[in-house]
């Protein structure tokens, strides 16, 4: 049976409306209190599994998900062997360096050699500053980073900003941006070639719907 | 100023009455919608920061924070150059392997070679697998580690259990204990070395206020 790894937190809601708007209802999820973590669509034609946005290409690589969706930003920090198919448009944020406030860095060129920069994406900020030619040591942290240069542990902090408020509130200005991301439809490219379960039926219906939208 | 990090979630609640005992108050940490990462003592001698549990030994091993609370599966898990001092005897659980209900397996080395086993404490299980010296392949999953023998992607799981309920509501059993684990007090080594800002004297105290408990 064709199965959709879909991801718990921000892009749930999205996720389940366009897989709607290609007839596989999944919205039982969306129920306060729901707690089973993979359903069957009414019509027996599809199964969904609930998995966290860091997971899902995993369920995808490893061919127990058809399909998954999952933001570019996990996609390109992860580097999984994943079909990228369809640009969604929903999920939009920027991956950005900022520091704070009160500090004399208005470029992460500024910042001096040999400085720190936490993140949780630790390959995209070392690609970045690696291409910038400026050493510097990444720490990972696993959330809260804006604490890192409160602390003063860290000089910088490369982080997914979607308002900016989380900054705004703990002192911190973005002063460069690394790349946008969005929402991305991906498969298991086998199961892709060999259409299986008719996973390329459901991503041309998908790619229709995203773009008349 | 003496500075303690102390974690999110399961362990927090515990973190703070311990640190009260020895005249420490962060119990704000506790009030609902309250959202500072980072507050002062009333008293002013210690600051604390609120991170993720896997944050902990980070702050403590880049010397942001002198002392550490953290559980002893993310200490062994992330192996981090910091002092394990004292076994806060709180957050008691065991790091198990478990599979489903039907399989055939009924212990560790029933599995079969080359099989798969999906965990977060991906360190911990192929350590554990590696001593037993049967080759399997860790996937790291970061959440719902029970969908990995649930969808077929892997035979067993490593994972931390406390009651076992969730095991038993997705059909899983355990069927070997790889450790157990409880919270930890740890310490940046060169700051404890130094009793920089009195580190070691509030050791002590944590320590006397454990063994009499």
């Amino acid at each position: 049976m064709l199965t959709i790894a879909i991801p718990k937190g921000s892009l749930l809601k999205e996720s389940i409306k366009v897989l709607q708007e290609v007839g596989l209802d999944f919205s039982a999820f969306l129920e306060p209190g729901f707690r089973q973590l993979q359903i069957e669509d009414p019509t027996g034609r599809a199964k969904a599994l609930l998995v966290r946005n860091g997971d899902v290409s995993v369920y995808v690589e490893y061919g127990q998900a058809h399909l998954g969706i999952v933001g570019y930003d996990v996609l390109r920090e992860q580097g999984a062997n994943v079909a990228h198919l369809v640009d969604l448009k929903y999920g939009g944020c920027r991956m950005s360096v900022a520091v704070q406030n009160s500090s004399p860095y208005k470029s992460p060129l500024d910042l001096p050699m040999h400085g720190r920069v936490a993140s949780k994406f630790v390959n995209c900020a070392r690609e970045y500053f690696k291409e910038l030619d400026l050493p510097v040591e990444v720490v990972y942290l696993g959330g809260s980073v804006e604490l890192g240069p409160i602390t003063g542990m860290s000089e910088a902090i490369v982080d997914l900003v979607a308002t900016g408020n989380t900054l705004r509130e703990n002192g911190l200005v973005e002063i460069e941006t690394l790349f946008y991301t969005t929402a991305r439809l991906i498969a298991n490219p086998l199961l892709y070639r060999l259409n299986s379960d008719g996973v390329a039926d459901y991503v041309d219906r998908i790619r229709e719907v995203v773009a008349v939208s």
